[in-house]
C-alpha cells in the first residue's frame, strides 16, 4: 500500500464523515481535500468518476463498517433480542458521542436525489441496504429465528436504525434509540425460541 | 386570501415537493419559482428570510399534513394496533404513488446539516417531529394504551416510518413499509388493554 492508496483512503473517510454530517449535496470536493489533507491533484487521479465515485465509495465504506458492527453485536449477544439491544446501544452511543451531528453514510444519496440521477449510485444504495439486512437476518437465523420473521425483524430493525437517527438528531435526545429498542427487542423474543435466553440479566 | 397569499403557498407547497424528493441543499429557489410558475419578485417579498425561512414553512406544512393523516388514520381505527397499521398502509402507498422519488418534508433539514447552522431550522426539526410524535401517542393514550408505552410507541412509529422511507426509496421496494408494520402492531397490541380488539378481520 503506498502513499497514494492512503490519500485516496484518507479521502473516501474524509467524504464518508462530511456526508454523515451535512449530506451529499452540501459535500464539496474542496471540502473533503481540506479535511483529508491532500491536494487537488489526487482528485482526478483516484476518483476519475469525480464527486459520485468518492459518495459511492464513502457509502460502500459505511456499509461494509455497519456490517462489522453487526457481526461484533452479535458477538455479543446470546438471543436475537440481545443482538437488537446492543446494536442499538452501540448506535445510541455513537450518536451522542458525535454531539447529534452524525446520521448515516449511504441515506443522503437516497433522500438527495442523487440514487435517481445515476443508476450506480442507486445500486450502491440498494446494495448497501440489502447486505446489512442480510447480516442482520443471517444473525436472527443464527439464534433461532424463523427464516421469513428473521427477514421482518432485520427490516424493521434497520428501518428503526435508520429513523432513530434522523429523529435522535432532531430532538438531540438518545429517547429514539431507547424506544426503537424496546419495541424491537420485545418483537425479537416474541419470534425466538422459547428455549432461548432472552436477556442479560 | 390575494394572489399574493396564493403564490406563497405555491411557493411553499412546490419547496416541500422539491425537499422531498431531492433534499434542501439541492432545491434551488429557481427550481421552486419554476415548479410554481411565481415570479422572482415574490420570493423577497414573502420570504425576506430567504432559502432557510421557505424550507421552515415548507417543513411546518409538511408535519401539519402529517398530523391530520395521523388523526385520519385514527378515525379509521378502533385500536392502537389498527392505527399503526392504518398510518403505515398509508406512507406505503403514498410512497409506491411517488414511485419511491419521494422522502419526508422535514428529515432532509437535519441529515442536511442546515440545523446545524440555524438555530431556527434547528427549532422547527425539533417541533416537527414532537408534533408528530405527541399525536401518534395522544390516540394510542385514548386507545387505552398505558402512557409511558404510548410514547415509546410513538417514538418507535415514527423512527419506524422514516426509516421505511428511506430503505424503501433505496430498494425500491414497499417490503420495509410491511415489515415495520408487522413489528410495530404487533408490539401495540402487546401493549393494549386486552379488551381492544385488535385485528381488523
Amino acid at each position: 500500500m503506498g502513499k497514494r492508496t492512503d490519500a485516496k483512503q484518507k479521502m473516501v473517510q474524509a467524504a464518508k464523515q462530511l456526508i454523515r454530517q451535512r449530506g451529499y449535496s452540501a459535500t464539496a470536493f474542496s471540502d473533503v481535500l481540506e479535511l483529508s489533507g491532500t491536494s487537488r491533484g489526487s482528485v482526478y487521479f483516484h476518483f476519475p468518476g469525480g464527486k459520485a465515485q468518492l459518495a459511492i465509495e464513502a457509502a460502500e465504506a459505511h456499509a461494509f463498517e455497519q456490517v462489522e458492527i453487526i457481526d461484533r453485536a452479535a458477538d455479543q449477544a446470546t438471543s436475537a433480542s440481545q443482538l437488537v439491544e446492543v446494536y442499538l446501544d452501540l448506535g445510541r452511543d455513537a450518536m451522542a458521542a458525535s454531539d447529534y451531528a452524525r446520521g448515516c453514510g449511504v441515506a443522503p444519496l437516497i433522500t438527495e436525489g442523487a440514487a435517481q440521477d445515476s443508476a450506480e449510485i442507486a445500486e450502491t444504495g440498494r446494495r448497501a441496504f440489502s447486505e446489512m439486512t442480510d447480516r442482520l437476518a443471517f444473525h436472527f437465523v443464527a439464534f433461532g429465528v424463523e427464516r421469513a420473521s428473521a427477514r421482518v425483524l432485520a427490516d424493521a430493525v434497520i428501518a428503526g436504525v435508520q429513523g432513530a437517527m434522523i429523529t435522535s438528531r432532531a430532538l438531540r435526545s438518545p429517547t429514539p434509540y431507547d424506544s426503537v429498542r424496546t419495541v424491537l427487542a420485545s418483537h425479537a423474543a416474541s419470534v425466538s425460541p422459547k428455549s432461548t435466553r432472552r436477556t442479560r440479566a
